[in-house]
């Protein structure tokens, strides 16, 4: 009875938070105990409309490369899964004292002033350009392009913040497809938005947007602010004002409060009515103290379909291919660099999908095995070397370091007697050497990078992959306590933006430090194995710069010709 | 009925000859119209034993690389199929005026004086080095090295005459291995004869050699002879007296006749005694008057798990990466050049077998199709130049024109979108660019390809590939007019040894242009696509040598690391 009523008094007294992070098919809210960082409650919902890339709602097509997403699918993940996890956890909304979210990003909409989304006024509806631009459409290339070209030319230095190249896949590039493809929706657009600082618009009232997507993903820097008006007038003497009249320059860095639960979003989520809420941020940099991560020398490395690597400095260096660094653009104070790479999971799934024969999949549906486990127990068998293959990881073009989408796969040392597991461990490996290249050119410009963490579906599933990683690299790898890292994430910068005051903490750090959580096992770089790996690196850079650095530029060539026979 | 009669009458004014194919797993007769080249009856007998490879008749396990053939299987073929193309033509052995024969070549044994087989005595029976080692054994390698490295040292010009190397396959380092691992089986050995010519004595009673394995596979020189007993002695002492010990300097050019059948094989093969028989032959040698090769320009190529290319050539040239150049070699007045690509149909198979998806299979069972039919359908749909792959086909190292087994296959191009198809293409359009590589540097070399003819399975049955071949060699292709050529030609060499007196011909050419054959189809270069395949084969070009000529040796080094953790 005594025990029973500790329990009681214990619950009585928890805080929680709540961590929302807007995937690209899902939006997921976690609840977590503010005193530990234990997950308390998980709900999932698929958006109902997924990535829209084939055609609108309203039956209109679209074209190549274009994925849009529906707003309507963030705020019924709000309205659903906020109430399923008090509902299923018995927390009541009185004890969540704060809210925070992660989104991917660039994720970008126009929308009027008052916030409502062009692509939901009719006049509007039937225009793609209305719509919510997911990070991965890829139609404003040309502007992507011409942008790099007239920067470069006229020696922007901000290019060097990027890797020297502004993504396709950003706002400027976004924006200005709008204004070329659809001038009216230009026109009519009051804002563009980023998505999560749309939500958190919607959750709080007021538009507040956050420093990290500015810094990242609209060359937005602390002292230097966007690139100035002559820029954006010599991309088109039309867009010379686009900052003053589409964007904002009032942006607050992440662990700031947005505001706090207005009365029409308490009643659509079932929160109280003057929770806090964070400043949103970025699916991505926000795992970075959810593993607990709150200074130099510490990479986290995400590694799904893609990977992002994060890694905090202390001063900005210009570092050949990052994606971006901004300051306190991950933890205040720091600045935080971004690196990537395009192509990780999704490599090993090509080759499951295009060039695995059928007696694996035999052998995997026998042994009731997913046929990744089958390959990764074969791999296992193999040593360092003994395949004799070498590939490069550019299936997907080149994100870092040698930023370059036009570059594509290539795989080296077949013989009569190669197996297709030799194939896949040598995919395997060239990410590997691909995240070396990575460190190695963060750690030689000034951004040390001692130890590694890794988040996301294959640190938690791939205890294989994690290893040669370690061996590869040779770096300790530590993987990140919960499966959920930027809902935790999320999560702790809720409780940062409740402050110590309402039971949350005064800042990341402090949060990091009760919250932020790794698994007990490390990965060890095995010394034998490094040796091999060091030798077959050499290999690999030699190759890496031979066909990236333009020795040879064949890839290209292939690609051209590719493009004027089709 | 009189029209019976004329039959009649024509057939009983026929005349026929023999020709037998005896190939690495069957030997193959087939009979013949001396007049006009029609095939009457064919058969085929497998050999009972095989390839051995793993172990003797005895239980003898065999190392590794070792391939081995049982003497009495071509003595089978002898006696099964020549009676059952005489029973199943009637044709009587009175009208069959003459008998060829072509074999793998270097296929040697080790014999007594009066030609019995060493591997038939009992006290070697045991002794693998005293069977028959089949052209593929390929564990004289490091005598193959040693013998390299001590011509090359010497400045042997003789290596000239074989692309810069001697190969394991070769009968020098094939007998330098019983040599070395089982010395009493040399000592005992009177000769080391080509199965070819041993198959031949058996048929005549009489040795009598040929030119062509002599001058392709035993260093031998129509001018200079063979090596001189110096360059023996510097291998070992004790081989000083090769040559006159263990080989033989009486040889005969092929057009030659060998003998005539002795009672012995009348009896074993119900040919008549007397019938003339032709000195021996190489299986992809006699191809070439199959298909009415008599003179330069007009290069054939033997298409099936690899490809084997002769030409005709007015001078003795240096060619880079040629497997050798013989006067008389092929066609009598002529230096027959010989080259090849050791990775072919068996590319094409290994991509089949290693890294093709379940569907693609399940779609050929389907439709009852071969899976080769399902890729060729499919790769007809691609354009040149849209995969945006290229390759490079060394699977199997590269035999012309780098001459060197360790280096290895590459492809690159692929993209998360590349499929099956693309890649099973690439590897074909990668045997074609090696292809044209050889034509190129003979072309260049002195010795002009202008056309080309191809014989063998892949030229038998892919009109596809054929089709690739002509627009990526930018030539004109004639496919041999029977899926028999080296039978046919042996048979044709068996007309010129009756010659014209007894019903044959008195010489080669005679002889091509009447029986040699090709089918009416010409393969002609479309120009849309040799322009594209122009500029693919440029990018080949610098890939192959970049790879293959010392810029980037990371195929040898992977190779070397894969040793070393094996």
């Amino acid at each position: 009875m005594k025990h029973i009523m500790a329990r009681k008094k214990k619950r009585i007294m928890s805080k929680y938070v709540i961590g929302i992070d807007f995937g690209t098919l899902s939006g997921r809210s976690v609840l977590i105990n503010v005193e530990n960082g234990n997950e308390i409650a998980t709900d999932v919902l698929d958006y109902p409309h997924g990535v829209i890339d084939s055609e609108l709602p309203g039956g209109i097509k679209l074209g190549v490369d274009w994925a849009l997403q529906h707003p309507d699918d963030y705020i019924l993940v709000l309205k659903k899964t906020i109430p399923a996890i008090l509902s299923m956890s018995g927390v009541k909304a009185d004890d969540v004292i704060g809210v925070g979210i992660d989104f991917t990003a660039c994720t970008v909409l126009p929308v009027k002033r008052d916030g409502s989304p062009l692509c939901k006024i009719s006049e509007f509806s039937k225009e793609p350009n209305a719509w919510i631009k997911l990070w991965k459409h890829h139609a404003a290339q040309p502007e992507a392009n011409k942008l790099n070209e007239i920067a470069e030319k006229q020696g922007q230095k901000f290019l060097r913040r990027y890797g020297g190249k502004i993504s396709s896949e950003w706002m400027v590039p976004k924006i200005w497809q709008t204004f070329n493809e659809a001038p009216c929706v230009y026109q009519a657009a009051d804002r563009f938005i980023e998505a999560a600082d749309w939500v958190i618009w919607q959750l709080t009232g007021v538009e507040r947007r956050n420093t990290c997507t500015a810094g990242y993903k609209a060359i937005w820097h602390k002292h230097d602010g966007y690139p100035d008006k002559d820029f954006f007038a010599s991309l088109n003497p039309a867009l010379r004002d686009l900052v003053s009249s589409k964007l904002s320059t009032d942006l607050y860095p992440v662990g700031t409060k947005a505001g706090e639960i207005s009365a029409a979003a308490a009643k659509l989520t079932g929160l109280k009515e003057g929770t806090a809420v964070a400043v949103a941020n970025v699916d991505a940099h926000v795992s970075v103290p959810a593993v607990g991560i709150t200074g130099p020398g510490k990479m986290l490395m995400i590694m799904g379909t893609s990977t992002c690597h994060m890694v905090l400095g202390e001063n900005e260096k210009t570092v050949p291919g990052m994606c971006g660094v901004v300051e306190d653009g991950i933890i205040e104070g720091y600045f935080g660099y971004e690196a990537g790479q395009s192509c990780v999971g999704d490599h090993f799934q090509w080759f499951v999908e295009k060039a695995t024969p059928p007696e694996y999949f035999n052998e995997a549906k026998k042994r009731g095995l997913d046929i990744h486990q089958i390959f990764t127990e074969k791999a296992e068998q193999l040593k360092p070397g003994e395949s004799g293959l070498l590939a490069l990881d550019w299936w997907n073009g080149n994100r870092s370091v040698l930023v370059d989408v036009d570059l594509t796969g290539m795989i080296l040392g077949m013989t009569l007697s190669t197996k297709p597991e030799e194939i896949y461990l040598a995919l395997i490996e060239s990410t590997a050497y691909g995240t070396r290249m990575i460190i190695d050119t963060f750690h030689e410009n000034g951004v040390p990078v001692n130890e590694l963490y890794a988040a996301g579906g294959i640190a938690e599933k791939n205890p294989f992959i994690m290893q040669l990683y370690a061996d590869i690299t040779n770096r300790e790898i530590r993987i990140s306590g919960s499966p959920q890292a930027p809902a935790l994430g999320s999560a702790m910068f809720g409780a940062v933006a409740a402050s110590s005051e309402r039971g949350g903490y005064d800042n990341i750090v402090d949060a990091a430090r009760v919250m932020g959580k790794v698994k007990d096992i490390v990965y060890k770089p095995s010394p034998d194995k490094v040796k091999i790996y060091n030798s077959l690196y050499k290999e690999y850079k030699i190759l890496h710069d031979y066909f990236g650095r333009g020795d040879n530029d064949v890839m290209k060539r292939l690609k051209k010709i590719k493009k004027e026979v089709k």
